[in-house]
């Protein structure tokens, strides 16, 4: 059987930085060859970064790419590459379509090209297009109508991208019928929890549909409020895992696949739901056999609590890194939000770059500043103190507040601290808030929810807990210092915005609210259904309403962050819910 | 010719509150039948409101409206209207879908229902569904296949909802084969500038195309940041306006009309784009003939300056409303913006439910506060002055801030303290920033921009100017006050945050400004396009690269106000656009 060494590029990607995009791709390229590569890949728009989003509809920005790709094909072929087969996925239009009913202005394409000897030799579209969750691609792109094959040292290799495999139909049985040797899907697919074990089982499933061995090649990094986590996979015509890549890394895999002859005459016509098959012969015969070096490996999982802490720290690098800032800055309470928040930064960026202040009142406990100082020295990040008492009573003297207001503006005076303090000294600010408090609406707007990132605010409380505990162990079991203090996981939690406050003053105890959150808010269940799983009905009315309320607040005065319905991931569209109530109680 | 008295009710809608819409939508018909009408008709998702966003995808919010459908269908032929055929835009879903790809989850519908006799006799859903600007109906709907024809005293009615007019094929083509004698659209439509003449061509040749009188009723009022302007419409066969109902007020239209019989034998079968017709009789039989009395009339039309004031006020109206506010809070800064501001408050919730607070620093102007006052007088809205000087002086003391950092807090003092006024009071506070200086970040962030709901922020600066004058003017031409101070209007706009600071220091002029931003954030066009268009080209990449970073900005750190593309409306996705620049400089 002819074979082939296939190399998978699981690169980050920015959005918008077309150029810097453009040498990424050369850079590993180079290295890809340098492994005898024959055929190498890159992620779906991994020219343009992913999601691109609105700019898919200026045309001046689908020029841009264009322009990038022919760039990048000239590029490759003068830095003595021409002759290697790159897959690459960027943004294009569908020339010549005119305007009609449901097809995005420009007719923008989720395109991705075959790159040999200077030029685009075969270009295509993602055919299924996702439409909901994080996703609106109906909105920007239209589909691709071809299955479109290389042929490459005698194998025929079938292309798709990303949803192509999510959904029945389509490229995957097409792929069959074309008698492809090899199917291999780009992809730019955002995590979610436990979401490597459903994507395994799908490209099992999909490689023994298709008939062929199926390469799988994924995203890593962060855009905005996506994560990439990697896992690229290879897998045989059978469903066995020959090779899988690291979660959470950038990196190339390399491997050697023995893969079927492709038929003398190409496959051609219209194969499964309508597919015009579009095949481009690159080399026609089969390589001179050799001894196959290159596995791939199989890169070790992480468990459950290692995996989403991964997911935290690689977000806000990526988001630190493609937003141009080096430093953040963290308010430090002395609680198990900070501290967790102030650990996943350190092992971001460093402990140098992370800046901490603690800004007590009259209400902060002893503890605060001493489990601040002690998360410091822990992990050897920048630590000061400023008092807020002095603000607090210019305001309280001219405006004479009381109940909330006056808790409130403690947290916004905080809030300001950290801004002016952020525009003096150049540090991105970072919202310590999680998904529960979020949730529910506990938290103070230009206050504590303050800050240009949230790195935990798709994490509930319980799980907080976890990671905390996790992270500590981690340190143990590598002879390192646990960076978060103890008394920080193991004391009640409090907002400390009057005397003696605590969390479940106002709250139903993290466990229960958790649980009753996860129904509602990521599983779209009502009241009857949350009640029917054994909760008491009037906490569970009593938490959708104010779910519901802060959903209502979180449009009404939009905060620094906001949640996601689905664990991680941009914010679906949230309705105001104010006057919508689960009315079943 | 059969007659038909036709009721059209141009109503406003909550999003959520359902009772509160069965309610409405009672008193309405009431209304309707004391008029004499045998055909009424409620706007697109009358019974749920519009749009309702994700809340389409939970599925006991869709079960609840189903229910809201039965429960008015049974109080109005309770009420003694069971024999009054009425129209009703509702959520709905297609019954005994299977998940599928590109299906939203549940499969809603954007539907309406005929009810009669206590029942819902026919129902359809809306067959084009939108997916741009403000639109996602492709993530949230399944479209109608059906032409809807009901027919009422011997007339043939066809059915549509909003898109099924805008776009080429559908419902109109099929009205005319079907042979209708009316086409009932009900829609809701939110306002853009200069969408009313457009939209009256659209319906001028629709009914053309459709060979019938076309009713297009509109929905009113405000929902989010969408405003909906009313201006319902009835044309005849040859395209003439019959009617047309009154821009951005609540109401009725009742006129008779003439229209043909229908046809002994019912449509049927399939007809254009492959819409199987719907046919339902509940009186075969012409009424018989009376004097036509109701002609609906023809409301005056209010000028380009008229329309736009009139949309702010509709929508800060709606927004306060529909929250729960009664009562606003805006900091006075003696400038144009904030004068604008309340004076838009004042006529949408009236002056004793307007407060104001000047805020002064070392760096306001005298006429800061004069002007403010000035305001007051003239408006009545309640007003008082917190300097800023003691709460200043306390953090600079404790952070010794220089630069933007000492401007930007200036800024956050006042939010903060606005924010504690509102939470002590129970006011929203209203964010007076501009769609100018929106679009290129000349704001603060949890500063100026602090607010529940921006009533000018999708105006630019030189139509703030206009409507502050049209505004005077209309006051002088019906002998009352101008609100608006003349020095408001003629002093240099200034942020006074460093001593002598004009816009001008940062800004191109503001004609010169807005005219690129038109260009570039509404119109989609790139560098080369503005420059063509005789702008100078530094100052072109100067000011696209503020709106790329302030985009930008937004995203990282979401403010309180957000611009919309297109004039007025919601959001549409912003990109990151940090990485991309127009680079074509």
């Amino acid at each position: 059987m002819p074979q082939l060494r296939l190399a998978l590029n699981q690169i980050d990607s920015t959005v918008g930085d077309l150029a810097g995009n453009v040498e990424a791709i050369v850079r590993w390229t180079r290295h890809s060859a340098e492994q005898g590569a024959h055929l190498v890949a890159f992620p779906e728009m991994a020219l343009t970064g992913y999601p691109v989003e609105d700019l898919a509809l200026r045309s001046s920005f689908v020029d841009a790419s264009r322009a990038a790709l022919r760039t990048l094909a000239a590029r490759l072929n003068d830095e003595g590459y021409g002759e290697l087969p790159v897959v690459v996925g960027y943004l294009d239009r569908t020339e010549e379509a005119k305007p009609k009913y449901g097809q995005p202005a420009g007719a923008p394409r989720d395109a991705a090209a075959v790159l040999h000897r200077g030029e685009a030799v075969l270009t295509y579209s993602k055919h299924h297009l996702p439409n909901y969750g994080v996703f609106d691609e109906f909105r920007y792109f239209v589909p691709g109508e071809t299955l479109p094959v290389v042929r490459v040292h005698g194998v025929d290799v079938a292309l798709a991208i990303c949803e192509d495999l999510w959904q029945d139909g389509g490229r995957v049985p097409a792929t069959r019928t074309a008698g492809a040797g090899l199917l291999l899907s780009i992809n730019a697919s955002p995590y979610e929890r436990n979401k490597d074990d459903q994507r395994l089982e799908l490209v099992r499933k999909r490689a023994q549909e298709a008939g062929c061995t199926t390469a799988y090649l994924a995203m890593i990094g962060g855009q905005d409020d996506i994560v990439f986590d990697g896992d690229s996979l290879v897998v045989d015509r059978h469903g066995e895992v020959i090779a899988r890549a690291p979660q959470f890394s950038e990196g190339c895999v390399v491997l050697d696949l023995e893969l079927p002859a492709a038929a003398p005459e190409p496959p051609s016509g219209i194969v499964d739901d309508g597919l015009r098959v579009e095949h481009v012969t690159l080399s026609g015969e089969p390589l001179a056999a050799y001894r196959p070096e290159l596995t791939g490996g199989y890169a070790e999982r992480l468990d459950d609590d290692e995996e989403v802490y991964s997911a935290l720290v690689v977000g806000l690098r990526a988001y630190a890194a493609k937003n141009g800032f080096s430093s953040v800055l963290i308010g430090l309470s002395g609680g198990i939000d900070s501290a967790l928040t102030a650990a996943i930064a350190c092992d971001a960026l460093g402990a140098q770059n992370v800046y901490g202040v603690a800004m007590p009142s009259r209400y902060s406990s002893d503890h605060s500043i001493s489990d601040a100082e002690d998360l410091a020295r822990r992990t050897g990040l920048n630590f000061r103190t400023v008092p807020i008492a002095p603000m607090f009573d210019a305001y309280m003297d001219s405006l004479g507040l009381t109940g909330l207001a006056e808790e409130n503006l403690q947290s916004r005076l905080r809030g300001t601290m950290l801004m002016a303090l952020s525009n003096q000294e150049g540090h991105i600010v970072l919202a310590p808030g999680n998904k529960s408090e979020l949730a529910v609406g506990y938290s103070t707007l230009y206050g504590d929810s303050v800050g240009a990132y949230g790195p935990i605010k798709d994490v509930y409380k319980s799980v907080i807990f976890r990671l905390a505990e996790w992270r500590n162990r981690a340190a143990l079991d590598r002879g390192q210092t646990p960076p978060i203090p103890e008394n920080s996981i193991s004391k009640p939690p409090s907002a400390e915005l009057r005397p003696g406050q605590v969390d479940t003053d106002s709250l139903p105890d993290y466990p229960v609210l958790d649980a009753i959150l996860e129904m509602y808010v990521d599983g779209d269940q009502g009241a009857d259904a949350i009640v029917a799983a054994g909760y008491d009905r009037e906490l569970v009315v009593k938490t959708l309403r104010m779910v519901d309320t802060a959903e209502y607040k979180r449009r009404q005065y939009p905060p620094g962050t906001k949640i996601s319905a689905k664990g991680f991931g941009k914010d679906r569209r949230l309705p105001i819910t104010n006057h919508w109530r689960e009315k079943s109680v």
